[in-house]
């Protein structure tokens, strides 16, 4: 007997910070099962945050903390080269925001999921990489940390007690050695809304992709990463929502 | 039989922020027995903020959610016209992002002090005493507020379920209905160790102050506010702590 | 002899913020003769404010200060109780920033408009209209202001010898005293370009508008406030140009 | 015949933030020639920086701005991975903002010199220091820069037309090579004012300092950094200009 496919779908929500507003949380909902929910360094502000938590509760989406570096100008997406004891500490200081705005809503974090310049430079920023799993370990709960595959905090979190769980992108190329196609190389990016869903489904049952060269290669993730910040990107999570419940594999979050 | 007196000591702290120190948090924390914390919106940074909750720990003091405006540049000291619900859900990540915090460093929040033009604003300003209550309870812990006697956030934390707590001001002067001497009026600000001490004394014992007018007043206050920001008042916090205990009244944390 | 009328159109530009947009500069700006550019205290990133200070330049589009209270996260809509000399200096500050941004486009700063709360503030609070006087003077041009037709700032700014220049709202419904109908009620908002862009042809013509009452109002107005944050709002903006031009009225700069 | 020799002396102002406190700048301010004004980026807010300026004036004390990373948390002191469209609009914008408030109090921006972690980036990070001279360039002024000697940045400040001034630092030890001892190596910093100020005299009028190795190492340099966020600090600036004084050394502002 063999178990059924299970995947977790996830995506960033609670990105918008007084009136301007991100991505559509509302439409991205109903495709994931773990919302990567901004925590107010980077980008949400509280009632925005408190909205989208109980928008996550309403549809039986897991909350992850979605942590970053302390710069809304430049919305987490340039390495601020802070000395480790800050960023654990900015990290605790975000978990524990929006653990309890979460609460409020019937949730609570179950996982953490580092933002943008953060989430790429602990993939070779030891100091860093431990700084973020310190700061997890400082909130108390053994939350897993949602990571790229390969990343150093993989294994700085195993190392601490931690679950790190990799990640593919459902929109994303990948070179045959398994890392991800440069957005400055031609195949970075996958458009093709059908296409993606099928490469999706083969990774949640097979463990595989297509690489840009056409070969397979082999990709370990727990959870796919989709986008919702378009109208197209959020047409393309149903469609790889559809396609793996369609094979059978069940969405399901990971934490 | 009656019962030996018993008074808190509180003291804002944890006001640094980044590069900028404010006040002596190691110099006051001996003095008094609830600390009330900055949270990040009118002062504080993460680790700032940590290090002063393993200080509170350390010296045995309680750890009050001291909640401002998000006003960094006016230090809380601002009205911000904030709606309710922004306020509420700002008050909640505040007090959330603190208990992480304190809770690394072995303590917890007990209590939400609000800060600067919160705390004068909610004296009267209906909304926002409902707001900040509201952000409380959101926070699921049934968590007393410090307040000024007569402010009308006493009534809101009351029908809400929550204890209010009445403080009175060291170094304040009273007018005979009870209420402080308007900082415009001579009077209004006490400077003589002594004389501050031996009148904290007297309220806490007797329950009285002598007014501006020399009569007695009654204030009913179950926690004294203490000033920690020069060495001036950091001797007169020592000094009123020393009285009390010379006279055989307990300085005890009221939460 | 009589003159060709003639009217400016204002809009509110370069309000985004980093990765956050907000309306669509480059749509509205051809329907507009007057830019209010943010200038960074509620919105506005230096990137992009000078961005849209080229856009405006080249357009041939005037560029005003969009100044406001120092509140991102409030969008500026929130009163601040700050101080008038903090404010005067706020509105220096951000006039000079602008200014500097706006000469290397080929433009400069040709008049200052309020913004969001510090606009609707300044028509009542006279400490704070000074102090956005003020705060223009010190910049050292006489620099006109767009404000609210009998808005205190008005006075302020005729006793401190600066132009004030009032101006209307095209998708705005009035009372038969010429003020605003508040938007609790019905009628404050008009949705329908055509009847829009005829209402102002016959503000421009006539120097009148139809109150929601039925009766004419005189409305003394030099400008017209647009909206180009969505796409309606733009194809509003353009027909209420087109209406003007071909109705005779030349769109022109005030400043 | 023989010019007699000149220096300028420079600090850091403008650094307090809101209701924090940060140096002492009416005690330095007699000592120095240039004042190294914060901008609002790293520090400062915009009535403490048009204190600050007013002062300068008054001392006949020359304005520069002091730009810096966008964070207020890291004082400046940590590197922000910026664009460097970013970084030229972020140094622009601060320019503009300084230069505005330093007219009104009768000066105006004379030199820029970065901070913190800027100043010490552009020392190697060419596309930084392009950008630092970039948002120079954009104000238009042909604005002097300060910086380290040595710094990549003033190679492309020459290439661009600007002046590029070298400054010393009066408290801190020389390599033979002429760089700057290490803080984490004995000798990086010294603390005996007459020693202090008997070298600035000798670099002064015969260019060189003693090295850690006893030797002489030629420093050249048209400006001495000083300190005042100390007492300590603020009695060795003046103990250096009277020194300088005395030996006959006119201490003159470079720009």
């Amino acid at each position: 007997m063999s178990h059924a496919p299970q995947i977790d779908l996830n995506s960033d929500v609670g990105e918008s910070f007084g009136s301007w507003t991100m991505g559509d949380d509302a439409a991205i909902m109903p495709s994931v099962s773990s919302a990567n929910v901004a925590c107010g360094f980077h980008a949400g502000d509280p009632s925005g945050i408190a909205q989208t938590c109980r928008d996550a509760v309403a549809a039986g989406v897991t909350i992850g903390a979605h942590v970053g570096y302390r710069d809304l100008a430049g919305f987490g997406r340039r390495f601020l080269d802070c000395t480790p004891t800050e960023l654990a500490d900015d990290v605790h200081y975000q978990i524990g925001a929006l653990d309890a705005l979460a609460r409020a809503a019937g949730g609570q974090v179950r996982y953490v999921k580092p933002h943008g310049a953060l989430y790429n430079t602990i993939v070779r920023h030891e100091a860093h990489a431990q700084a973020v799993v310190d700061g997890v370990k400082a909130f108390g709960s053994d939350l897993p940390l949602l990571l790229l595959p390969g990343s150093v905090a993989l294994d700085k979190a195993a190392a601490a007690g931690l679950r790190g769980v990799a990640e593919a992108f459902a929109d994303r190329g990948y070179n045959p050695d398994g890392t991800l196609v440069s957005r400055r190389e031609p195949g970075a990016v996958l458009h093709d809304e059908d296409a993606v869903a099928a490469r999706m489904v083969r990774l949640a049952t097979e463990g595989v992709v297509t690489a840009v060269d056409g070969t397979d290669v082999r990709v370990d993730a727990e959870s796919i990463c989709l986008h919702g910040d378009t109208p197209g990107a959020v047409a393309m999570a149903a469609a790889v929502r559809r396609a793996l419940e369609g094979a059978g594999v069940a969405v399901k979050a990971f934490a």
